[in-house]
């Protein structure tokens, strides 16, 4: 044939977010697969594990004891990657790694600082998100709230990373449901990029109108485009205040990011109704993920915001949450980003169009308790 | 204690070839780990496996037979993520997927085009690249360079990235010795990167010598640094021509660059003795990886080098390898580059002299050999 179709051949997409570009070969999905075959997440956990830190009144490695907690559970990460702190980095400590006459620009380091906490979603090791109910993942809204709120007004943090890692595939080392927040002294590499694609794009167009923003201006384009026709929706769910899309550059095969509708720049902004949209939109895109293979499927997620609330860059922030997922085919076969994807370019096996198509179609209601 | 520790302490470095910082925590190596427990690489495997669609004289999955081949073997990808032809991308296609007043900024694509092929290491099932005689690793470079002269004479190639992806762990979908080639008509993001920050860095030290380079820089440096002292020397193993390095910056654990010592753009411009000696550093430094925790050591590895022998940028290009590799403690248990890692920084639990001085100790004979 000799139409160009985008389901059938090659072609790259721009992340306006990150500047940077994916490779997309929807083709590829028909190659036959010999490769590695995940374990099928196992299902059933007790309630409660007497062997789990993270369980309600357990002992952790530490010797800490949980609390009883009966919903969120916030605690400081007892192997915490940056502790509040440590002694000062003299350039004579420097000298000793990056050699006497190493050149400031080969060979730039610099000490950091920083807290990490463990966020708890709820007392039952054998729930995940999704399973939750609306009123309990609003409570986990509300405990990444007041972290971020907290440690925006220390006045040695700049940035709030609050991530999930779930699934063993995706590094999580235990399955009772939690999350992380790593706050630190620096804004770290890619929330700067992002930062630094906003205020561009914003100086680009500020005589249109003062705060033009990329995801204002993508979530109105996305909306026209998902009303307009099926072949360029992208949208997966939304309501009043929130939209989950899989994004025109995404790289994972089921990414997705669900963003702000209107310019917030983070959570600490959110009113009661936000909180729920956002709660009742994450439930909806968590439950879809897992009936899309029927298992409890495997991501990492994680917030993007205004470094803190008073950040002199706080205000082109607009709040967004990535989800990147790893599977691909099924519930043991993943998409590896691997040898081209790290030495070349990120390269996806079908289009955008085809896995929000895909997630659109399944319900929002988890097939566990439908 | 109040002294800075570089093996203690948290800290920040810069990787002046793609721009970016690596959040370092050297601590976090002593945490446990409860995660997921890798499979230890099935070893034993047969001289010849009639199932293997990439030894010689077997029929591939698409009805072609491979020659009985007794070096290397080169073929076209039977499930190419490029294609040499497909029809031209216009406009209105473009409308199809992106909507109809789709700002260019926010939905930037366009079509690419390419070839993808496969270059068996050895007609022997059961080897992997540190197994091969030097003489059978010198093949391989040499396969290389005549994919990379003819891809490169090619009009409508800008980039060929040479990689190999060895090891189930990094979603090689066959343990039959083999790497890749795609090429394509874009010079794809992480080349492009690099490229920019070779040619700024000239840009910024061109008064003091016309030819500065980053690369040329820092391997002078590491040589003086590895002279200098054990707590500055990050180089593994070196010869005439190459050396094999634990950068500075490095992100996985036992992440290593070779480094052509002088300025070489490609892989076309070396002579036999390079040729020889950059097999000889490939050689000694995967069996190094193999003798750390005696197993088949996964990794994703790939050349960095001109776009083509006659693009505008070739002369600034310097010929390297990046080799990245998972494993953090043993045969079994990775590091995840997750959560944190994707929405914020990459992070990494030992130094990098740390992981220099380890692979340094070990032997450059691999353990099945002695
Ligand atoms: O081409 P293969 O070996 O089938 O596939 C492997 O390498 C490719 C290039 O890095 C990746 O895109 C795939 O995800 C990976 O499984
Ligand atoms: O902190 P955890 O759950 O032990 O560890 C997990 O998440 C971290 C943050 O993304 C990663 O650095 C680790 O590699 C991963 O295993």
């Amino acid at each position: 044939d000799n139409e160009f179709s985008f389901s059938d051949h090659s072609h790259r997409r721009f992340n306006p977010l990150t500047d940077s570009w994916v490779l997309c070969s929807p083709h590829r999905a028909k190659r036959p697969w010999l490769g590695r075959v995940e374990e099928a997440p196992v299902e059933q956990r007790p309630e409660y594990d007497p062997e789990c830190y993270l369980c309600p009144g357990n002992k952790r490695a530490t010797g800490a004891q949980n609390e009883k907690y009966t919903s969120t559970f916030v605690f400081p990460n007892d192997y915490a990657a940056v502790h509040a702190s440590q002694p000062d980095c003299t350039a004579s400590d420097i000298e000793q790694v990056a050699g006497k006459n190493a050149s400031s620009e080969l060979f730039r380091v610099q000490s950091t600082r920083g807290q990490c906490s463990v966020v708890c979603f709820s007392p039952r090791h054998d729930l995940t998100l999704p399973e939750l109910s609306l009123d309990e993942i609003c409570d986990v809204v509300r405990a990444w709230k007041s972290i971020y709120t907290r440690l925006s007004d220390d006045p040695k943090i700049n940035y709030v990373q609050i991530f999930e890692n779930k699934g063993s595939m995706m590094g999580c080392s235990n399955p009772h449901p939690h999350g992380q927040v790593w706050a630190l002294s620096e804004i770290p590499s890619e929330p700067a990029k992002e930062i630094a694609s906003l205020k561009k794009f914003n100086q680009r167009h500020c005589s249109e109108s003062p705060d033009v923003c990329v995801l204002c201006s993508y979530v109105k384009a996305e909306e026209s485009n998902a009303a307009a026709s099926e072949s360029t929706n992208r949208v997966v769910l939304q309501n009043e205040s929130f939209m989950a899309i899989v994004p025109f550059w995404a790289v994972w095969p089921f990414e997705t990011m669900i963003v702000a509708k209107s310019h917030i720049s983070n959570i600490n902004q959110l009113n009661d109704q936000q909180t729920r949209d956002l709660a009742q939109v994450m439930q909806g895109l968590t439950c879809r993920y897992d009936n899309l293979f029927q298992c409890s499927f495997p991501y990492s997620m994680g917030l993007h915001q205004s470094p803190t609330a008073s950040h002199p860059d706080a205000a082109c922030c607009h709040l967004h949450l990535h989800f990147y997922p790893p599977l691909l085919r099924n519930s043991t076969v993943r998409k590896f980003l691997v040898g081209f994807e790290m030495m070349a370019e990120p390269q996806r096996d079908l289009t955008a169009e085809q896995a929000a198509a895909r997630l659109r179609a399944l319900s929002s209601i988890h097939y566990k308790h439908s």
